[in-house]
């Protein structure tokens, strides 16, 4: 395992545990949070941990893969809320010191499959 | 650049061109497709070539980023199609001859940001 795959491991690890403190040392000071969805920014260590600590529900989180390639990386999470499973894809940027630079956060929704392809796909 | 980040190069640049030929030889004869949002599946290099021949819409495509890790690799594109540019993250396995094994893809669309974050966000 890569130092970046340990750390994004730790990441999600730390999240799930609730254990603020370590999630935020995997953290630069200036880090940055993108959801390109939704086109929100979040800006700096204290605003990225305020706003998971905050976050409503009661969600838990399972790491489906991390790959790790020279200062970046990237998992696919599975999130579940009131029963309700959802992916997350979640790409990041280190700095030169290992720690979390950009954060740039994907949820894909389910929706319907557009009409004209049912002779090619199956459904599962 | 490893030779699976140069794959999924090829198979953008090829798909952008319609090159099928070489958008073919990069895949695996019984290379899966996936679409975890419509929860929809196609097997098979001739079915999946089909899919991408007869994809309605004059779709455009740029690389953004592409990360390789072992016998996996992730991309994120910008599909542009009748001036509206969205997003895509596809994972990719890769079978013991570096063809493309497993596609599974992702299509974020914007959504509307949930209330109660306006303190820590920004839009952008």
């Amino acid at each position: 395992m890569s130092d970046h795959n340990a750390t994004v491991t730790m990441y999600w690890t730390s999240a799930e545990a609730r254990d603020w403190v370590t999630f935020g040392s995997l953290l630069a000071a200036d880090v940055r949070y993108d959801l390109p969805q939704t086109r929100e920014r979040i800006q700096g260590r204290d605003s990225y941990l305020r706003f998971n600590r905050e976050y409503p529900s009661d969600w838990h989180l399972t790491v489906d893969q991390v790959l790790a390639d020279g200062d970046r990386a990237v998992s696919r999470i599975s999130v579940t809320v009131d029963g309700e499973t959802q992916p997350a894809v979640t790409f990041f940027d280190f700095d030169d010191r290992g720690r979390i630079a950009v954060i740039t956060d994907f949820w894909p929704e389910p929706y319907q499959p557009p009409a004209g392809r049912e002779h090619l796909v199956e459904r599962y």
